[in-house]
This record gives C-alpha cells, sequence and structure tokens, in this order.
C-alpha cells in the first residue's frame, strides 16, 4: 500500500489521482491532501477521502471547512492552512508519494520540501522544473530518491529511458500537437483571438497551458524540464510536431536506436505509472493499435512560435533566466487572456523581461521566488505599456454596467 | 572483448555481422566461422579474420581451403567440414557469444548445442525458434543464458520489453510491410509472377524470405518465433501493417502504454544491439527522425494471405505443425521459384502437409529433423500432383536447349 499526498488535490492532475486512487483502492491509500481555494470540492474530497491531514489556502477558510467536517462526522481529518499547511501535507511523516500538481511557484517549496524529506515526488507542476529544476533534481540525487514526471511527454521519456542507461542516450524528442495554430500562416497571427487560442486540437487543459500550447511555449517549458530531470544539454533536447499526439516522446540511443511510447490521451496513465513504478499495473486505458491508420511529423517553425526558441535561449543561459520566462509568460498570457495583449506581444514581452534578468546559480528556493517576483513586475510593467490605448477586445463583447 | 563465432559467415547476415566486427574492432573478435559452399567467400574471411576454426559443407572443400591458406601464409587457421564441424565451431571452448546464421534446419543442431555448451547465442535462423524453439528456448531457461533475436522485429521487442517485466505484457505487435501485394486486389492473386513476389518494398533479402513476405507466412514465422522467444500465447502476438518499416514492433503492457522501437531499415543495428547488450555502443547508424513526415497502418487481410493464418493455426497446436509449416513452405516456395506452381498454390500445399501431421511434443533435434523430412516428402508430392500438366512459367521464357 503506497500511502499518498496530493499538493493540489482540487485541480485537473489532483482530481485525476482522486480517480486512479478510486481505482485502485488496494493499492494507493490517500493520507493527506492540499486543496487551495476551492472550499466545497475540498470538503467532498474529505469526506470521501479521509485524509489525516487537508491544506487549504486561507485561515478562514481553514475554519470553516473545520466545522462543516466536524458537522459530517469526519473526526479523523486535522484542517491546515497555507504554506505552512502544504508544507506539513508534503512532509507528512506517514506519506511515501508526494503528488506535486499546484499551478504555479506555490507549489515550489512544499515540492522542495518533500524531496528533501525523502519522499518520492511525482511531479506534474512545471515551476519545479523550470524555476526551481536545478535545486529540486539536486536535493533529489543526493538523497538517491527517483522524480517521476506525470506530464505526458517527460513520462514517456522515463518509460522509453528504460531500454538503456542515461549515458548511451544521444538525444530525446518531445512530441507537440502544434497547437491550433500549426496551419495558420505567420501573417495571420496578429488577428489572433482568445478563443481561437483556447481550441487546442487533441488536449483538455487550464486556460494557461492551453495558450501556452498554441505559442510553443509549453513545449519550451518541456525542453527545459527535461533537460534538468534528464540531465541533459539542450542540443540533446529536440521537439517534432505530432498533430495526432499519439506518439508521446521518443529516445534516440548511441546505437541508432529509438524507443517511442504510445497511449491514450488522458493523465490518468502517466499518474498510474507514477504511483505504481518501477511496477506496471493493469488498467482500461487501452490504445487501440489495431485501428491506428496514420502518424503525421513534421519539424516546428521557430520563426512562426519565437516562444520555443526563447526557451532554448533560456535553457542554455541557465539560471534566474528560466524562472523570469515562466514568471513573465503567466503575465502576458493573463494579459492576453484579458484582451490587454495581442498574441503576437506575448514573445515580445518574455524575450524583454528575460533580457534583464541576471543569469548566475540560484541557491534557494527564495531566491528562486525573488528573481520570479522582479520577472512579474517587469512584465506586468511591459504589458501596460503595450496595452496603452489598446481597446481590450474582451469589453468588445462584454456588458456595459 | 566478446569471443564470437558465426555460424553462416558467407551469408548475408553473417557478412554483415562481418562488418559490425570490422566497425567495432576493439570491442568483437572473431574466433571461428561456419561458412557452407562459398569457398572463394571462406577462403576471404579466413584470410582477413584470421579465426581459430573454419567449417565449410564438404571435406573436398575443407582440403581444397586448407592448402589455399597454406599458400597464403594464413598458419593459425584450422579448416573442418559438414556437422560435426559446424558443431565445433559452435561449441568452441573460446567462443563467449554465437550468431545463428545458418539458413534452413542445417543450422540447428549446431545452435541447440551452442546453447547447451553456455554460449550466448543470437538468433538470426528461423528454424531456431520455428522448428525446435521448445528445446532450444528450455535449454537456454535451464542455463539462465539470453537468447538475442537479431532481426529487426524480434530484436525491436526485444528493446521495448526492457520498458517493463514480462508478466506486464499484454501483446506485443509485430510490424508487417505487407509486401508487394499490399494493394493488389485477391482476384489478380493467380497471375502473381515470380518477378513481382521478388520486389520487396523495403528489404533486399534472399529470394525464399522475399516470396515468404509477399505471402505474409515470412509474418507467420515470425508469431510462432515470437510466443517462443518471449514465451507467448498466439494471442498474444499480433501483426499490423506498417508500409515504411519504420517502427520494427511494438510492445502493449498491461497498463496500457505501448512502447515502440524505430530505426532505419539495416541489418547492423539489430546484430550490433545483439553483439553488445545489456550495453549501447555508439555507431553511426543513424534514423533522421527529424525528416520523418508520415506512417501509416492497417491490419492485415488474413483472407487474402491465408499463410498468416496457417502459421496462427500451427502456433497454437504446437509440436510437429511448425516443423511442417516451415519444410512445406520450403519446398512450395522453391516449387513456385521454379515456375512448377502458382503464388496461390503456395498456402494450398502447405495446409494439406500441416494438416497430415500429427501434434505432440517434440523431445529431441532428431526427431524435428524426421518431422522435417517428412513434411519436405510430403509438400514434394503434392507440388508434383499441382504441377502435373502445368506449363512451367520459367520454361516460357528459357531458351530450347
Amino acid at each position: 500500500m503506497k500511502r499518498i499526498a496530493i499538493l493540489g488535490s482540487t485541480g485537473s492532475i489532483g482530481r485525476s489521482t482522486l480517480s486512479v486512487a478510486e481505482s485502485f483502492s488496494d493499492r494507493f491509500q490517500i493520507v493527506t491532501l492540499a486543496a487551495g481555494r476551492n472550499l466545497e470540492l475540498a470538503f467532498e474530497q474529505a469526506r470521501r477521502w479521509r485524509p489525516r491531514l487537508i491544506s487549504v489556502a486561507a485561515a478562514s477558510d481553514a475554519e470553516m471547512l473545520g466545522s462543516r467536517l466536524k458537522s459530517a462526522a469526519v473526526m479523523e481529518t486535522q484542517v491546515v492552512c497555507g504554506p505552512t499547511g502544504n508544507l506539513r501535507v508534503a512532509t507528512y511523516p506517514e506519506v511515501d508519494f508526494v503528488v506535486s500538481a499546484i499551478v504555479g511557484v506555490a507549489g515550489l517549496e512544499a515540492t522542495y520540501e518533500a524531496v528533501r524529506a525523502g519522499k518520492t515526488v511525482g511531479l506534474a507542476n512545471k515551476e519545479c522544473l523550470v524555476a526551481a529544476g536545478e535545486l529540486i533534481t539536486a536535493a533529489a540525487r543526493e538523497r538517491a530518491r527517483p522524480l517521476l514526471p506525470i506530464d505526458s511527454e517527460h513520462n514517456a521519456v522515463h518509460q522509453c529511458l528504460r531500454g538503456g542507461r542515461i549515458e548511451e542516450v544521444r538525444r530525446i524528442w518531445l512530441t507537440a500537437s502544434g497547437g491550433p495554430f500549426l496551419h495558420t500562416p505567420k501573417a495571420k497571427f496578429a488577428g489572433i483571438t482568445v478563443e481561437q487560442a483556447l481550441n487546442h486540437p487533441t488536449w483538455k487543459m487550464g486556460n494557461r497551458i492551453t495558450v501556452d500550447s498554441a505559442t510553443l511555449m509549453n513545449k519550451g517549458f518541456e525542453v527545459i524540464e527535461a533537460c534538468r530531470l534528464f540531465n541533459l544539454a539542450p542540443e540533446q533536447v529536440k521537439v517534432i510536431v505530432h498533430p495526432q499526439s499519439t506518439i508521446h516522446s521518443l529516445v534516440e540511443f548511441v546505437d541508432g536506436s529509438i524507443l517511442a511510447q504510445l497511449s491514450v490521451t488522458d493523465m490518468r496513465l502517466p499518474i498510474l505509472y507514477a504511483l505504481s513504478y518501477p511496477e506496471r499495473v493493469p488498467s482500461e486505458l487501452n490504445f487501440s493499435l489495431g485501428d491506428l491508420r496514420h502518424l503525421d511529423f513534421c519539424p516546428p517553425d521557430m520563426e512562426k512560435f519565437p516562444c520555443l526558441q526563447l526557451a532554448y535561449e533560456a535553457a542554455r543561459a541557465g539560471g534566474g533566466k528560466t524562472v523570469a520566462l515562466n514568471a513573465a509568460d503567466e503575465v502576458a498570457v493573463e494579459a492576453f487572456l484579458e484582451g490587454r495583449i495581442g498574441f503576437e506581444d506575448i514573445p515580445v514581452v518574455i524575450e524583454e523581461v528575460v533580457g534583464e534578468t541576471p543569469t548566475g546559480k540560484l541557491e534557494s528556493i527564495k531566491q528562486v521566488l525573488g528573481v520570479d517576483q522582479q520577472a512579474r513586475a517587469g512584465a506586468r510593467d511591459r504589458v501596460a505599456r503595450r496595452s496603452r490605448g489598446r481597446l481590450p477586445a474582451a469589453a468588445i463583447t462584454l456588458p456595459q454596467t
């Protein structure tokens, strides 16, 4: 029986993890949950799973949840809150495995402390590797604990890497769906609307990651994550566009053999893989290979998608650059979603902010968060300058109140 | 330094193995060779590689080769001959690794004895598994020695299997190019010529295996080989047509993940893999994944290609049935190549011969060879009956002498 903590239990990955735990209740026991701001779902999850500890964002929420659970006769669950609450969830002594799925830098410290506490960590939080990858992978190496990737691409790489030793890897290939603008000519990028950007062809995800998929910045983040997770140089991490998203990634070995991983596009599969590793557990998440007809591939267009290029440059420069890349992107995408800047402004804002961020190794999560704050401020400043005089797209359709 | 014996050094796989040994002379030493009937090439190979032992088919050939080598001042090579010579090559004490690449049942005994002598064996001889698979895999298991497949499909499976334990395999998928008649309607099969059957779309191989690829019997043999090699039920071994032959095979695990192996279509790659296993050695046999555009797939048409169906049936029945399948196929293909029977007669001959062969476990190579002889006689008999009154296709174009 593996004893699980979930950081980010009310988000998409958190809910899928609980669904996996539901299907395999003989293997996985939910011990602690960090739930964030969705109080209603936090209550439901605590009532269903009876964790030893549940953490919510605010102290007032904790109080409210505590009394609701008491009324519902849920006596075994202690309610905690805030960053300290998340830390307690992540480092709870009886936990073996921590699923790190809090969106954004909020999950950094708890994940880092989970690794330092000797937990096996399943990583679904991008920032853990993009912003604090050097720190977190070093801590995991020191304790000889595996970091198990939960997103589909790195999970695929992890599976293919079993075909050889890491020293025998020539390069890896991350597949990209290409997003909704794969076939849109560059000349039309200026007119791209929020609605168009949110229309992802293969995966249903949150708004920010969907826009990041449309700019290919998400693939850029994945390149950085892969460098950190598998200790590869940016030149060893390639991107190949594969619109069907059937092959999730590939590993090319020094002898010329390439291994690829294919499966259904369902996040429960990499979650189950990570939770069960090194075992494989029978599931019903079948891909009907017999029905497969075509797989298409093409190289990514770096000129059309400058965000991918920016990610490679940040990966090479290292230090604060990748922290700034993530922070500036989050601010820019939010501004795009609110109609304050255009689709083509996203890479411009990011490039400027990353450009003014110093390189140099970051020694603590605190330093990472400092660079993050500074980059966000820089990005907001630039967004404001670019949006001045621009009629917000959203305002056109919003009712006048 | 791995010390290598090659059974079948003058054939296609044997020559490719020597080419690999040439490129990696710091890793592989050629210790013994079994060369067969090509005396000129046997002489060249002995002069180049200076093996301790070289075996040729006939005693008279051995004498001739011996004196030529003496004249050429090759003093370290002893020349032996016949089945006994092959056995000495295969079981030579200083040999670590035996490449089994003699075409046909002639290689069975030497391969079996190599396994029993505790050698690691790389299998390129189909008959070893189709006809004597139960004996040879049992002997390898007893001595805990690996059997490393050298053909591209099973080699691919071997690589993908590293992604999990054998108990975690749901099924495997062997890819088939589909051969030259993938898109030919069944109605035109009666008119298929030898030239058309020898025109394989992706691999350059010998005549029999090329015809076996056109009938899909070769894939049927591979299904049987896979059952024996990986200890799988015939239901667990699927075939998927993939005309580009880029993915060489796939393994589907119980959790729903599928691993696939891709590479150039060059036999030196599986040879290098088998010789180096469990290491991977840097080579220049690169597949340019960045240039990949399309991969196509479709299910095999068992009605158009009854040989594949016959192979599944023989695999399920076991015992002498798969011996007869191979023997009858060899006779029928030879008759087709000589214009004595038509393309559509091949499965008919095989089905009749397999039908009259008893099932039941075979306990020795001698028993295997007995069933093989009987099946060949039966097949020749049936070929004679079918070709009676038929104008040999070849005779039409042969000059009258």
